[in-house]
């Protein structure tokens, strides 16, 4: 492990120590793998066992062959306790562990395992921690985006004339593979399903999807009723591709919408308010801005324009206009009129204001901002306008 | 919904509802995606409300649009009990619900919802009856398996020389994708993490991961270590090839191993095993064989040939021999030496005999079969022996 990411590690260590210290918790217990990645720079089938001070302690199932004087191998965490005696610690009375993710038999089994300690839950704690990126973080977002801008700028040259919304994401799925994509991308919830992002062409951006993410689409499988669904790219119709930015770990996000031919007037009118929504969020807000307040930002020009009817939906309509990016495609803070945060320096949001018009399709734009003392700095550069194919 | 679907979805729930009247609960809550749409047929953001007689009540948060007399929108399942009341049904004091799935925080939130019933695990439940297909579901996996195949037969055309495994895998993905694939496919458990299937080439194949799969490999990402990771497929190795096969809903598993050009003996020998195990197993097998003893049929073959050292594995080696498949990738029951499990009618079952040779590679077949009382049905029929690009 190289210095920088040692460093880094241990800053992250540190912040986790702190809200232990906080909760007045006797432990931390890591075992999903995005914390994992996040606190150690790797990940492994087992626990990372945290205390208030000192280095933690790593119980691995698996794989084999890890090695360290805090390496830890067990077959069960009913193995824990004796591990915990043999180095002299006592067993935490009050532990946190990452209740939002962990199913309910194996938190049971590991509070057992650990002879019954009150549970606290780490897992809000963790996302708060990991919304606030170091420049470290920030830099790889940055590779992130360009990366995932350049694939985009390949669309028109994917565009085939009769290609079905299906056709045209596979075709970039291979572009996005050959750039390095990881092909999975994480998301937080358990509503969130999709494959490598959404593409949704004309009437069916409208469909609304069981999952929680900005628009719907049928999809392609009753097991997965989101996203594109087999519909022509048809002339007088627009599509829009929101395909993963996993380029890196640390993750970016943009949308960008393509019209089929000729397209009526609506849609250049609805997707260039969602032009002005990010330009007039991004030369609003900085650090200290509260996150309702990027919302009602949004909300103004959308009734100014008069098109309520079509934002963020039509018969189901998203009640955010943008959220947090990281590891997972979706973390704090949340730009929703509800929303109590405040955005600070170093946390990275994804402004997606979107439309669905009937009969067209989707329009706007979606981009990705590192909050900053001055404002926002966009880190996904590429073509905004409407373009034809 | 047609009449055929509708009898397979009534028989599921008869099904579900013996179980709720064997374990005397009063009612059985349903939130995950696989159950729900084994129960229903289409998946939604909710809980399905099962009661030991009469038709299951449908409390809804997502899509917008769902009809029916059993459909109740609700914004949060505190509003479940007062809609009891209305109807008349009576809170439940024991609840069945998927408790190795659902989040902790989720359950104990529902638990409390319900106004704290006893809770009891219905994840193994559902695991067990959907371990035995119907006919239905078993034509879903045969149709599968012939797409699998026939995608698989084109592997000799997307080999290039001097490819690394991972451009070999984004060829097959685009394939697959072609021919209807869905991208993801669902696995149970907290350790499955993968991308579409696993491409393993030369000594790549050596690498242990934190996942529960048959075998490993380093991957492309530190967030996701397992599979392909950059190898060039290089003459005098092998590349194992296991993607998924989820053409429908209910899926299908085939392993093919290929060689680079002209490969050691060895490789030739360890895959004439695996395929001899696979025929032995298929000869002998039937409806009531032990799944103990359908691995130390295995194991029997590979101590006869003096591979122990290379089977599963080298370092870290997989203590099992094959598993269920259906609408996830790894179901009941499990071919394992510890196994207490029966093969019964109707389960479908992935027998995967693999080898990993140092310096050379990954050897061996993997193929789905159909449980018979008289013996099993193989499903994936394509080329087995070990095929030179």
């Amino acid at each position: 492990m190289n210095a920088l990411i040692k460093k880094e590690t241990s800053q992250r260590f540190a912040k986790l120590q702190q809200i232990i210290i906080q909760s007045q918790a006797d432990a931390c217990l890591i075992s999903t793998s995005v914390n994992q990645f996040y606190l150690l720079d790797f990940i492994f089938d087992g626990y990372i066992f945290i205390q208030p001070e000192g280095e933690p302690l790593l119980f691995v199932k698996r794989p084999s062959g890890m090695e360290g004087e805090n390496v830890i191998y067990i077959r069960k965490p009913e193995q824990i306790p004796d591990y915990l005696r043999q180095r002299n610690i006592s067993l935490p009375r009050k532990l946190m562990m990452e209740n939002d993710v962990l199913p309910f038999s194996t938190a049971l089994r590991l509070q057992a395992a650990l002879e019954m300690p009150q549970l606290q839950n780490v897992s809000g704690e963790m996302r708060r921690i990991r919304s606030v990126k170091s420049e470290y973080e920030l830099n790889q977002m940055r590779e992130c985006a360009k990366i995932h801008a350049r694939v985009y700028e390949q669309i028109p040259r994917i565009y085939r004339k009769g290609m079905t919304d299906i056709e045209f994401q596979i075709e970039l799925e291979r572009e996005m593979r050959l750039a390095g994509s990881t092909g999975i991308f994480r998301a937080f919830g358990e509503n969130m399903d999709i494959f490598m992002g959404s593409i949704l062409a004309g009437d069916n951006a409208q469909v609304a999807s069981p999952f929680d993410f900005a628009l719907g689409g049928q999809g392609a499988s009753p097991l997965l009723p989101i996203g594109a669904n087999g519909t022509t790219l048809a002339a007088g119709t627009t599509v829009m591709v929101d395909m993963a930015g996993n380029y890196r770990p640390w993750m970016s996000d943009i949308s960008r919408t393509f019209a089929i031919e000729s397209v009526p007037e609506m849609a250049y009118k609805a997707h260039q308010v969602s032009i002005d929504i990010c330009n007039i969020i991004s030369e609003t807000a900085k650090a200290g801005t509260p996150c309702a307040d990027v919302y009602f930002l949004a909300e103004k020009r959308v009734k100014e324009a008069g098109l309520e009817a079509y934002f963020m939906g039509t018969e189901q309509q998203a009640k955010f206009v943008g959220h947090g990016v990281g590891l997972e495609i979706n973390e704090p803070p949340v730009l929703a009129p509800r929303s109590k945060e405040i955005l600070q320096p170093g946390m990275a949001i994804a402004v997606e204001p979107k439309f669905v018009l009937p009969g067209i399709g989707a329009a706007g734009i979606e981009n990705t901002y590192v909050v900053t003392d001055n404002g926002l700095e966009k880190i996904t550069v590429c073509e905004e306008g409407l373009t034809i194919l």
